[in-house]
This record gives structure tokens, C-alpha cells and sequence, in this order.
């Protein structure tokens, strides 16, 4: 008989070869491997008793009685879709995290005070309609009309998309209205290098940080490269440079600030001309709304220095503004509890990339447990999480749901 | 009667409407706006009481005899040859202004004691077969295998091109040996703005600057621009800001030294991921070898020291290196003394772009005599030198060719 880990090690190798391509791992929203892996998840719940759901979008639900059964649900949940060339952890290990915390409670006949609900979100990553979190907008009320038209790549719009590929098999919809649930519970990889870099398995996760895009364009004029004197140039490049240390040295100063310029174009772009113009991007992120909103200040005032001390025609060109989502505190409190009993351990990191709790915190409060991913690597087939720092995240789970109190 | 002046700038606006297009200014190597353009300017040597010669790469050759006809030729010259949407004075105007200084010294009845040979090259900019000088090298020598076998656009190798479209009338090859020539002179639009911020009409040239091109590629690794603290970072494209700015400070700091960063390409790319590598251009130029040299030994530290720093790996791979061809010190030195003259200037500057004199110094002195040109803009359409401007420079031309003994 297998322990609730090395079933959990078996199933994420199960759902990593699920995939709508025989040469690397994808599943996008009701795909064919998305549906194929909806129903292993589902026969996984079912096969631990849960009461199961299919919602038209291909989300699965998998409800575990309380002794309570009109106490408010506790959700715990992830995604079943990946990116493209994805890894098989992604998503995948929250769903068979809970299931094998839940299996090991229910193994030690051990029953939870309150019902469980555990969700797979069909979509997350918002590959085949490029909009991300459609699983878990889609149980908290009806998809708006923009994103119901919203076309993938061959002209088929995500409403159509429903209605003809996804899943009509089961009248029970799955959805609930703020207020309903006592929280939402994820646990997922790191998807990054601090849990590495600090030689811990697993950390509580304070929020998702808030998020600020914006285009950058600066103007000079582009001359030629031989017969201008450095003091006649009006360098667009130099000035962009200026700014990328710029804001680099801003988030320097400012951790857990992070500033990222990961796109940059120069017109006329000749090795022998001067850049007239260079346009970037820039990505801001902070946990604290505040001081997110005060480093795109500072940022800005430094631009626009620069640009005017090189002549430059400055473009400050906001794109998004996604606020911080805060953990729920007492939740996150408790989650910690779990952690230090478990690794002796109570580190506390800002999530930077989004999760489906951004959507979940519209109607409960939420928390999170990070598990350490090798090298920070996400979004790769070479992501890999160790089964010691799985089996460390499955008894985090266990703890923390067996000393909730009703 | 128009004076030289009004004839050169009348000759100018001819030139400027022979062009392959209808609509702008091209004329590349043996087009047939080319063709048309050397037959015109030959005509106008002619029409000067000039010997005309025509080579087969459809350079035109004006030869005025001296008082001694024996005596070493002194050589002027330009291109009759354009880049692509040219302006109308680069190349042009040097051929056409000394056709106007000629003219005006013979209607003095003046004669010189050497003879004068004027040149009308083919090609300098290298636009049909991407290779420059074609022109300036045929008169000194055959051209070499490779570059006869090179292709334009259409797959017409250089060698068929002379063969079937050039210029067969003539038997006089043009050819000149080491010694033979006492010098060799161009009157050039500056293409920058040296000598608008200085208020100068005119200037000598120094020399022309040496060059050496670069590729460099910074290497660290592509990470998640949320999820990795920006210590944990090994950021190519602030690695390359760093690398840019150090550029520039050095050049600041070295006038004339310019460098220039006019390409950048970053992988991946997205806005959202951090910069794996960043690979850029590198064009630096002097007209001493020696401070070049130093230069790009400096700047070879300077990377070397930001990549140890930042983690980053460092591919530094000359691409180019043309030496600094130093005007000829006692020609220029009588240039020098017919600008002041004329303008009571002084002003020498080297020139940062090529022209034909690279080749021209492999046989004889020369020197050049730049002309301001409005915003420095050149290579495009509204590329502009004023008729005083140019009349400035017919006088200078004038007062040095009347001054030249024996």
C-alpha cells in the first residue's frame, strides 16, 4: 500500500504526461488533455470519497464532508492547465498536495469539523485565450460578455469554446457568493530562487505583490556614428540606459520592490547611427500598494531628469495596474503555525506572480504555502520540486487543516 | 553670364534630378542614372576645354593641362554615386565645385603649373554591392577575386556588371601608380554638426578617424520578473546599460574619441521575463590608432570588470578594425592657409565618416576640405549646404590651387 506521498509523487508524473502534444507538456483551457486530466482528477476525488462536480469550463470540485456539514466550506485548490513546454508541477502539485493531505486525514480516521471543497481550476495561465484565470473567475459569478468573446488563435471565441468542447455532463454549477466560504488554501511551487537561496523547504506567502506595467518611449535624434561629437549626440540608447540603472538601483534600495525592463527596441537600430528612439518596457512590483504606487513616482521623477538632461522627449506610458492582493492575516497566521511545527521555520515571502487567490480573495480570505522549486526554474520542463520538499508542503497541509477549530 | 558659383549650384539641382527613381534620389554603381550622371559631368569637363577619359566601372576623368605637362598631376575628386533617398550634395558637390574653381581660375586666364585631374568616381557609398570605394580602388589598382565576385541584389556579380553595363568607349584606362600624382584633394559636405555649432563655414580635415567595430554579448540567465528578488538577479540588459554608459563616459572623456552603441537585441524578450543575454554593437572611432587601441583596451576592462561583477559572461568579439589615414601634414597645412585666408578660420577636424581618400592615401598625399551642411543631417533628402557655404568653399579651393608652385 503506497503513503499518501508516493502516490502524490505517482499522480504528478500521471497529469506531467497528460499533455495535447507527444513532444512536450501543454494543456490548455478544454483541451483535450485538459478534459483527459479533469477526469483523472476527478476519479483521484472520487476514489477518496468526495462528492464530485464538473463545471461547463472543465473546473472540477471534489467535496469532503465535515461533522459539520452546513459549516462554511474550506477551499483548497489549484490548476490543471500549464503553459507551453510547461513543467509538471505547476498547478498539478496543489490539487495532489490536498488530496494526499486530505487521504493521510482520512486514513487516520480523522474527520475535519468542517466540509472541504477542493477545486482544479481548468485555466490559470491563460495560454489558448491569452486572459488569465478564467477556473476560478468563472465560480465566483458569470464570465463577463469581453472575455466570453475573447478568440484563440483560430477565431474561436471562449463562449463557443463552452459551449461546444466543454463539459455538460453534471447539473450541479459550481459557484459561491462572497462571505460563503471560511478560506481559500493554495499550495504551489515557488516559481522562484529565495527558498533556495535560504535553504528552506517551504514559507507562508504574505501576498501577491501589486503590479505596475508600463511603455517607456525616449526621443533623440539619430545622427550619424562617425562625424558627431559625443557632446552634439542625443543618444536615445544612453538615455535608456541611464534609466534601466536607474530603476535597477531604485529597487535596490527598496526590497521587496522588484523592477524589471525585459523588452527593449532602438530605431534606427545601424551599428553606425545613433539611436534616435528606444522604447521598453518596465514591470514594477510590490507587495504594498503604497509603496508600489510611490516607486513608480520616484521612478517617474528620475525619467523624466534624465530625459531632460539629454535632451530626450520622455513617453511615460501606463499600460496595468494590478493592486497587491494581501493574505488573509489570521489565515497566513495559522498557515505559519503549520510551518514552524513542521520545518521549524517561519519565513514569510510576497508572492510575485499571480495565483487563482487573487480571484478567491473577492469572496474569502485566502492563504498560501510555497514549496521550494529547483534552480527558481517555472514554466520549463526541467521544474522539479523534491519529494522531501513535497512531502514537507503534504504534512504543512495536514497540520494546518486538522487544527482548525469550527 | 553666370558666375561659377550660380553655375554650380545650378549644376548641383541637375545632378540632383538624375536618379533611378521617380521618386527620390539614387544613384548606384553603373545604373543607369549613374551612367547618365558621368556623362553629364564629363560633358561639363569638356565643355571646360578638358581631356576626358571614361573608365569601363564608368568613372570620368577630366584632365586641364598645366604650364608643364610633364610635371606631377595634382588630383580632386568625389562620387558621383548616392546612397539610397540621397541628399543631392554628397559627392556631388565636391566634383562640381571644382569644376567651378577651375572655371574661374581659366576665365582669369590663369594657368596652373601642374596639371589638373579631376575625378568623378563611380562609387564610394558601395550601395548596389555593399562594398565601398569601387571607384577610388579601380584607378589604383585591379580589384581583387572577391570583390569581382561579388553580388547586388539580382545575383549580378561585379565582374558581369562592368562587362555588360559599363562604360566601352573609351581606351584610356584610368591608373595611377605610387609617386605619381603631388596630391590628391575633396571638397566634402561635413556631415555632422561641428562646424554649425562653431559657426564655421568651412573647415580642413585632420585626417580620417580609424574605427573598429565590435559585437558584444552579455550572458546571464532568463528568470521571473516577480518571483526573483533583484539581488538574486543575473540581469544582461542592466549588464549592458552598465557596459553603455561606461562607453560613453570614456568617450566623454576623450574628445575626439566617439563611441557608439547603435543596435541591441535582448532574449527572450518578454516584458515579464528577465533578460537572459543582450547582445549589442560596438563602433568606436579616432583618428590616432594609438588612442583607439587604448580606447578599446580601456573599454575591454571595463566590461570585463561589470560582467565579473554582475555574474554575467562576456563575448567580446572584434568584428572590424580600419586604421586612421592622417592627412598629408604639408598639403594640409596649405589647405589650412587658403581657409584662413578666405574665412580667417583655422578650424581642422577629423572626419569620423570615410571617403575616398582612404584609397587615394595609398598613392599620394591627400588632403579634404569640409563644408558645413545644415543640421549635419546628410544621406537623406533634405541634406542642405547653403550657396554662400559653397561659394566659401570654391574660394578656398581657388586661393589653394592658385597658390601651389611647382
Amino acid at each position: 500500500m503506497p503513503t499518501p506521498l508516493q502516490t502524490a509523487l505517482s499522480r504528478i508524473d500521471q497529469l506531467g504526461r497528460i499533455s495535447d502534444s507527444p513532444s512536450f507538456l501543454v494543456r490548455t483551457f478544454l483541451s483535450p488533455a485538459n478534459l483527459t486530466a479533469a477526469r483523472l482528477t476527478r476519479q483521484w476525488m472520487e476514489d477518496l470519497g468526495m462528492q464530485v462536480s464538473h463545471a461547463p469550463d472543465g473546473t472540477v470540485r471534489g467535496i469532503l464532508a465535515g461533522s459539520d456539514s452546513s459549516a462554511p466550506p474550506l477551499l483548497l485548490g489549484s490548476h490543471i492547465d500549464t503553459v507551453i513546454d510547461a513543467g509538471k508541477y505547476d498547478g498539478a502539485l496543489g490539487i495532489i498536495a490536498a488530496l494526499a493531505a486530505l487521504e493521510g486525514i482520512l486514513a487516520e480516521k480523522f474527520t475535519l469539523p468542517f466540509p472541504v471543497h477542493l477545486l482544479a481550476f481548468s485555466d490559470e495561465e491563460g495560454t489558448r485565450f491569452q486572459t488569465t484565470y478564467l477556473g476560478s473567475r468563472s465560480i465566483i459569478g458569470p464570465l463577463d460578455q469581453k472575455t466570453l468573446q475573447a478568440k484563440d488563435s483560430h477565431g474561436i471565441t471562449l463562449a463557443a469554446a463552452i459551449a461546444q468542447e466543454g463539459w455538460h455532463g453534471d447539473s450541479v454549477p459550481i459557484r459561491y457568493s462572497p462571505g460563503e466560504c471560511r478560506g481559500y488554501i493554495e499550495l504551489h511551487i515557488e516559481q522562484g530562487r529565495v527558498l533556495e537561496e535560504g535553504a528552506e523547504p517551504a514559507c507562508v506567502v504574505s501576498g501577491i505583490a501589486g503590479q505596475s506595467r508600463l511603455s517607456i518611449i525616449l526621443t533623440g535624434r539619430a545622427d550619424h556614428a562617425g562625424t558627431t561629437p559625443m557632446a552634439l549626440r542625443h543618444d536615445a540608447l544612453t538615455g535608456a540606459a541611464e534609466c534601466i540603472l536607474a530603476a535597477e538601483s531604485l529597487a535596490r534600495l527598496q526590497p521587496p520592490l522588484v523592477i524589471t525592463v525585459g523588452k527593449i527596441q532602438i530605431h534606427p537600430g545601424a551599428s553606425n547611427s545613433i539611436p534616435q528612439s528606444a522604447a521598453f518596457t518596465i514591470d514594477l512590483r510590490h507587495p504594498l500598494d503604497s509603496l508600489r504606487e510611490s516607486a513608480l513616482a520616484e521612478l517617474h521623477r528620475s525619467f523624466s531628469e534624465i530625459s531632460a538632461q539629454r535632451r530626450l522627449t520622455l513617453d511615460w506610458l501606463p499600460v496595468q495596474d494590478n493592486p497587491a492582493i494581501p493574505c488573509d492575516p489570521t489565515l497566513t497566521k495559522k498557515l505559519l503555525q503549520s510551518l514552524t511545527v513542521i520545518t521549524g521555520s517561519s519565513a514569510l515571502i510576497p508572492s510575485g506572480a499571480g495565483h487563482d487567490g487573487v480571484i478567491l480573495s473577492k469572496i474569502c480570505p485566502i492563504a498560501m504555502l510555497f514549496i521550494r522549486c529547483r534552480d527558481g526554474l517555472s514554466h520549463h520542463p526541467d521544474e522539479y520540486a523534491s519529494p522531501e520538499d513535497i512531502g514537507c508542503g503534504i504534512e504543512i497541509l495536514t497540520h494546518f487543516l486538522k487544527s482548525q477549530k469550527l
